[in-house]
């Protein structure tokens, strides 16, 4: 009976930017019905999930419930539930909307004094002030926990600094190794995983880098779908040690009969 | 006839944060009193050569010329200065006041679109946008300068993120190598040779922290002489594999009839 569900990437796997990809929006029509399970899982942490689904929606042909969407903000939201006691659940963080309403959503609330938690995300307004906050708090014993790794992000100009760039700050200055929770790590797949109710064998990542979404797939024992519409190329790919368990070029080669 | 020149650290070497060191002045009048020439070399790159000298003076008891004090932002700017083209000047700079000054007076100008080079420093007022274009300038071909690797400097709160930090940052994001300026760096102190006019094996460096300072002196082939009124140990300075020339509890015990 195959795979019971498929989580998606977003950005050069759904979309490339504000550019459609129609064979996603193909594909997701498909899951949709052969009625399997589709989460969009997201190292963005800025967006809300209705925004996300209303993006989806408008801009590009793609009819989901914002349960449907799953960003580094609700599993690191998730994942400090899981981790905090209910006493202990003041948190500094840096970071826009998506995620802080995912952390007040699950009874956190924010201290920039003495916080137990610091939680570092993308900030496009982050200042010299909120890393003075954020460093001072994690010496002073808070967990210091990062959204996601990624150096960059792309926008009209260019490739300016991701959420990994952000808590480079935060580490260096601090000395202390943050939980990171977004993908290539597990965490974010746990999470999306535990959201959904199954486990690793019944879902397949798919995505377009390697070495996010696939490397995330691999470290939680999912198998995985490469799709080479975004960053990642097939000639480096194949010079991998651990492969995807499927490498398309298009989502259209995708054949549901078989899986 | 002894040493020519004495190279002086300041934060935890002179004074301590707004605490004046009483034998640092006493050290300072014999060197004057010796006709011995004398440099503050600093990390600090947000200050004017002015302010730090009259910060010593009215502060700390130190009636020293601002030509007698050598910061990061100086050396920054004499080692680009070396380095630039005179069609090449345009500078693209995370820092404050002092590294702004001193790129101005050695003909630079700023640039935040094209520029030929990134200079960051310690900005107490650093932004994601300011950020933003530091990274994009590098990725497209800046060469990117780091005044000093610190990780962090003591203000009221605790330990803040130092100028290293920010360098992390952009380091992280451009996934390029800056070349750094300070302490522990030779470039500083080949740069403070060149100002003073002497040779490395004329001059000692005097500092408190074994890391920056009395690396640094190392690193240029220069004796050393440590002092225990800072942030090294004398228990973690006597493991390292290159001792300091000279180690002292005060710089009262230095014996100006023995160098």
């Amino acid at each position: 009976m195959g795979y019971q569900a498929y989580f998606i990437d977003l950005d050069g796997t759904t979309y490339k930017g504000t550019t459609t990809i129609p064979a996603a929006a193909r594909f997701v029509q498909q899951i949709q019905k052969l009625d399997k399970k589709i989460m969009f899982v997201t190292n963005n942490s800025t967006r809300t999930p209705e925004f996300v689904a209303d993006n989806l929606k408008t801009n590009h042909n793609i009819d989901v419930d914002q349960s449907n969407i799953y960003t580094t903000a609700l599993a690191t939201a998730d994942y400090l539930d899981q981790y905090a006691d209910h006493q202990h659940r003041k948190v500094y963080v840096i970071g826009e909307i998506g995620l802080k309403n995912a952390l007040l959503a699950n009874g956190f609330t924010f201290d920039e004094d003495n916080p137990d938690y610091v939680v570092v995300g993308l900030d496009s307004d982050v200042t010299y002030h909120k890393f003075e906050l954020a460093v001072l708090a994690v010496r002073n014993g808070a967990t210091f926990i990062g959204t996601n790794a990624d150096s960059n992000l792309p926008n009209e100009r260019g490739m300016v600094p991701g959420a990994g760039s952000l808590v480079k700050l935060v580490e260096y200055a601090t000395q202390r190794q943050p939980i990171m929770i977004g993908k290539p790590e597990k965490i974010i797949m746990q999470m999306a995983l535990n959201k959904i109710g199954l486990t690793q064998n019944q879902v397949v990542m798919v995505g377009d880098n390697y070495h996010t979404d696939i490397a995330a797939g691999i470290n939680v024992g999912m198998d995985t779908l490469i799709v080479y519409s975004g960053l990642s190329k097939r000639i480096d790919v194949e010079k991998e040690k651990i492969l995807p368990t499927y490498q398309v070029d298009t989502l259209d080669e995708w054949d549901f009969s078989k899986h």
